[in-house]
């Protein structure tokens, strides 16, 4: 059997479809359409889905159950997508409707979640029995495995790191408070702390690494002047590894998972970032005399969301039955 | 069969002897001993519990399992307490010497673990499925009931929701750290914003209701003050409550459980202080359009913390059969 898997991000919708194994069979991505009708919008995705698995010479028939993460609050009791800003979706029927496409078995989480998931079972935390996903990306967004299970919270609505509160009256947060994780922690932080340093010090590489155009900074090349050892961008990175172990030590506290899994934009230069946070996370411990969780860089990518979708609607065909 | 649940504290263990349907046989209190050795202080608290099991005719014999909570971190797969800063312990074999006076299965937690527990059997959380207990006290102490099962993290040190960061470089905590949920939260953070504001208002009633001496400042006398709406005590008291919707509001983003319990010395004043948090906690959410987490004042007082450490030696026994 198949199971379709559905990763619905604000620019493209990626699809994967799994074996049971878990291999992937066949991939793509179709643009979202954000902007249009949601029974359009997903009327587009399902028919890629099936294009997709007609390519492979499979059918309806031989489709298991499908998976659906998406970058917002969705319940898996109602098949509603409560809330989700990027795609401008309030109250959405996603099951439903996409049931009018695709007869079988939906799932649906948010995507943080399934990523995180994904990498519990055939990614970089695979085979622990707990672990907390974070991404390092435009905003900060989580996913949580206690005791061998996804947890998305009572009402859907958990994992949000990025919405910790970790400054009291802080920098305002795109959800309407302020002081959120996301706030110090995304790469939009890491962006907003290297401009502003920028500005102070204009013999830093940060302007020649963006043309004198600070609109061009992101986090590769702001890694790659603190890699290259320049002053102003390696204490803006020293600045951004100081909120971020604050953060994992908030995380540690409370849930002290086996793994943390550390994954989007930020996390593609592994190594360095890794590095940093390692050999500064015990000074940030409540209990540095306790053992602590480990800390890893996640080995999926792009693909933990559709990988995670699929492996949820296994798993839960698994318990229903 | 009766379950032995033992609590230790500071200056008091509190010890209960329940029988299978978690009704309460016995129950009575003998002073902790800190600064003996450990030997001696468990020596002393299992002598305790088995008197009490004579008291009402029972013997070794009638004991299935105990359990024990400790105010600190405390591994049930090794049976040592990690870390006790209250009694002076670092890795104590509280298993290993506990079972040299009482041979029974022991089953060892953190305190505001079982406590949690407790309130999630019999308490105010009973038949939910997840919930939070904070206690409110001289720190912040917490309890994470998920998917049914307590969560007390892979390495025994988790549910420390005292030690989330909420300010950036913040207050100095007793764990070393600076900015810590107990610096903004616990009934000792409450008395110090109120010296401070009673030190600006010669006016306010803080003086009178302390005799003075602000150092008889506490939890009620100032809750008390609050009420009768003397300005300055008002003041203190919102304060309060902002930095406590603060940090609900991380434990809902992060965790979404479907209850939240308050508990610990400033839960006394039980309807004061819910209905200021009822009527705040929806202006705090990241996500006020999505259901969210009930907030309830524990009911087991006291007791939760024996209760607790009971229940689960009977859970661990169930489990293990």
């Amino acid at each position: 059997m198949v199971y379709i898997g559905i990763d619905i991000g604000g620019t493209d919708v990626k699809i994967g479809l799994l074996d049971e194994d878990a291999n992937i069979l066949a991939q793509g991505k179709t643009p979202t359409g954000v902007g249009g009708s949601y029974q359009d919008m997903i009327g587009n995705m399902a028919d890629y889905a099936l294009k997709l698995l007609s390519q492979i010479g499979y059918t309806l028939d031989d489709v298991a159950a499908v998976g659906v993460g998406v970058p917002g609050v969705a319940s898996n009791i109602t098949g509603v997508v409560m809330r989700c800003v990027n795609m401008q979706w309030w109250n959405i029927p996603l099951r439903e409707e996409m049931q009018k496409h695709i007869p079988k078995p939906i799932v649906i989480d948010n995507d943080a979640n399934l990523a995180g998931f994904a990498e519990s079972i055939c990614g970089v935390s695979a085979d622990t029995g707990s672990s907390v996903f974070i991404t390092l990306g435009t905003g900060v967004g989580g996913g949580l495995i206690i005791n061998g299970r996804p947890w998305s919270g009572h009402h859907s609505a958990g994992g949000e790191i990025g919405h910790i509160i970790m400054q009291i009256d802080g920098e305002p947060c795109t959800c309407g408070r302020r002081g959120c994780v996301e706030r110090y922690c995304s790469a939009t932080a890491l962006i907003r702390l290297a401009k502003e340093a920028a500005i102070e010090h204009h013999e830093s590489t940060l302007w020649s690494v963006s043309d004198n155009n600070l609109e061009k900074l992101n986090g590769k090349n702001i890694f790659a002047c603190a890699m290259a050892g320049d002053e102003t961008a390696v204490a803006v990175f020293d600045r951004y590894i100081h909120y971020l172990c604050l953060a994992l030590s908030s995380i540690i506290c409370l849930l002290d998972p086996q793994v943390i899994v550390i994954g989007g934009g930020l996390s593609k230069d592994g190594p360095f970032l890794l590095n940093a946070i390692q050999s500064r996370i015990k000074g940030y411990l409540a209990f540095p005399e306790v053992p602590y969780a480990e800390i890893k860089i996640a080995t999926l990518g792009a693909n933990a969301g559709f990988i995670g979708a699929a492996l949820l609607a296994k798993q839960m065909l698994e318990e229903t039955v």
